[in-house]
Order: structure tokens, then sequence, then C-alpha cells
């Protein structure tokens, strides 16, 4: 009411982000009124560009440009081990750590009964079509430590164990920097089950 | 160096907005790669038709999508009543008590030495043009209470000073629902100073 129609459009749009709420809408629309007209321009051109070529990755369903992700067609990366995750963003996340060097396999979300997705709405079926070819002989469940996450962990972990595969999950524990006195139960007696003797 | 690139460009278009760092901006652009076609269409088409419709109201500097504004071209508009405020958003601010029933003028910004604002690069003359026609007899100063916004108001009374018009600025005191132990003393100092007699 207080504003002209495409203002509102516009602050209608911002205000559908997620963590966006209306006062934030108001002032990035403000923004967007305000600033140079390249800045303006190169974000809706963003949006459209990468709607427009970004897609999922055939073999891992990480995002990419082309047919398959740069992880993908990386032959330096060791192809016999495939680490399973929720999202494309826990890829990053993982690949932030320069730890690991094997492949991926995204799952694109997690089994919750509550909203609704059993497993057959996750990319199980890659996932098994992948290990039919016979090159991996480790699968990395790093799903989320939180109950859906270990929920399909297990889940994964069963339906693979008739395969000649090992089956691993990440560790529990204390976060590095952790306090030990602020740590909750659960994590502590983790922790201290996954216990190991110092080499 | 992780994302393909148009996911990366569309992270960086994001990331300019205010008050959006880079892991807000890469949650964003995932939700924007994620979500429905007319979502992402909507708030790039969005983007574009606001910058293309919406300009500065020739009268008093407020959005509009026509030549003036609503509150300009409104006939039951109080005409002999200007206040002045810095900003649109100040405009919809005043608006939204539903006490003030005269027009506005925007300045667009505030003096402000230290990132190079001075009284010429504000809508200080179309001020003075519009005080020129005489219709106007009261000029409320409604700046913010920081130290800009009152240099701003000192200025503007100091150059309205010569004019036949009531130059008036909003009060100061407490905030309704505010807590005298907690108001700072020069708040509490100047609701001293502004007390009135109750009728």
């Amino acid at each position: 009411m207080y504003y002209p129609g495409p203002l509102n459009k516009l602050i209608t749009a911002l205000g559908k982000l997620p963590g966006i709420g209306p006062k934030t809408a108001q002032r990035l629309a403000f923004h967007l009124l305000n600033t140079s007209d390249s800045e303006a321009q190169g974000l809706a051109t963003a949006i459209m560009e990468a709607r427009e070529k970004i897609h999922y990755c055939s073999i891992c369903g990480n995002f990419t440009s082309e047919d398959i992700c740069r992880l993908c067609a990386d032959s330096n990366r060791d192809r016999t081990i495939v680490c399973v995750v929720e999202e494309v963003r826990d890829v990053i996340a993982l690949e932030k750590t320069n730890q690991y060097r094997g492949l991926y396999h995204v799952l694109n979300g997690v089994i919750s009964p509550m909203d609704g997705v059993g497993p057959d709405k996750l990319r199980i079926k890659q996932l098994l079509t992948r290990l039919q070819e016979g090159e991996i002989k480790e699968v990395v469940l790093a799903t989320n430590a939180d109950v859906e996450g270990e929920a399909t962990a297990l889940y994964l972990a069963n339906l693979l164990k008739p395969l000649s595969v090992k089956v691993t999950r990440l560790a529990y524990g204390l976060p590095v920097g952790g306090d030990l006195e602020y740590a909750d139960q659960v994590t502590l007696a983790r922790a201290f089950t996954g216990r190991h003797i110092i080499e």
C-alpha cells in the first residue's frame, strides 16, 4: 500500500528468500534501487545465468556447468572411495579440509518421514548403480550427525551390507578446540567409546 | 575455485548486497538454484522491472512509478505543511503512524563532511523552490536524531529563517514504553527540557 507496484513486487520477491524478513527485504530493495545499474543488472543476470547453466553432475549430483563436475572429471582423485553427503554444500565443506581425495555422492536430501521424504526421493539408486561398476571399495557415510542424518546413514549401511564394499561413518567426538565441560553428554559418551591409542 | 563459474558469479553478486556476508550469499545462491523456476525468475524480473519503472517523484523525491508520487497527487492532504526527511524509508515510517496528513520532502541523504556529502548534494534547492510557491506555511524537520541529522536540521533551520515560514523539529524525549532508568542522559535531559503541562 505504501510502495508503488514494482517496488512492492521486488520486496515480496526478496522476502521469499530464506532468512530474509520483511524489514531486510525492504532494505535490500532500496539498495537495489539506489545502487549502480551494473550491480542491479549484474544480480538479475547472475540469477538467470546460474539457473540456466548450473545443473547437477550426472554422476555425483554436485553442481556443475559441464556434464560431469570438476571433481568427477579429475583423474587425480581416488576412484575407489566415495563419500556420501546430504547436500552440495557438504561437498564444499569437505573439500575445504584438503584432507579427502576421493569422489562424492550427493543424496540431495535426507530421509525425513516428518517432511514426507523417503529413501526413494534421494539419489540412492544412482549410488547403487555406481557401486555395481565395481571400482568403489569404500563408502564413507558423511550425513549430518543429527537424527535424520543418523537414520539415513543407518539405512544406507543396511542397504550396502550385502555388497562387498567397506562402509564407514565419520567419527564422533569432541570438536577441535572444544571444552570437555561444555560438550553434551551424548557427544562425550561417543568420544569415550571412540577413544584411540596415541601412536 | 570450489564452484562452477556461473554459481560463483551469483554468489559474488549476492554478496554485494548490504548485510549479506559470504556464507549467507552462498545459502541464498543455493536456494535460488533449488527453488522453482517462477521464484528465481520472479526475483530477476522484479529487480529489472523495479529499476526500470521506479524513479523519484519530481516534487518530493519519494519513490514512484508515475511522474509524481501518490502522496503529492493526493488532493486530500494538507498542502500547507511539509515534512523534511532524509530517506524514502522515513516517509514510509511516518506514513505508518497515520498521524501526519501533510506532504513530504526527501533530502536523499544528510550533511556528512566525513562522507563528502555537502548541502549541495541534497535536494535542498528543490525544497526552496517549493517554498517560493508560497503555499507552504510550516516545515517540519524530521531528520534523524543523530549528529548528522541534527546538523542538517540546524543548517536547514538557518537557511529557512529569512523566509516567512514556521520551522519546527520533531520532539525529543522518552520513547513510548521506555524505561526512565535505561534512557541515556542526553535523552533524559531533553525530555526534561521538553516537559509539558498535562491537559
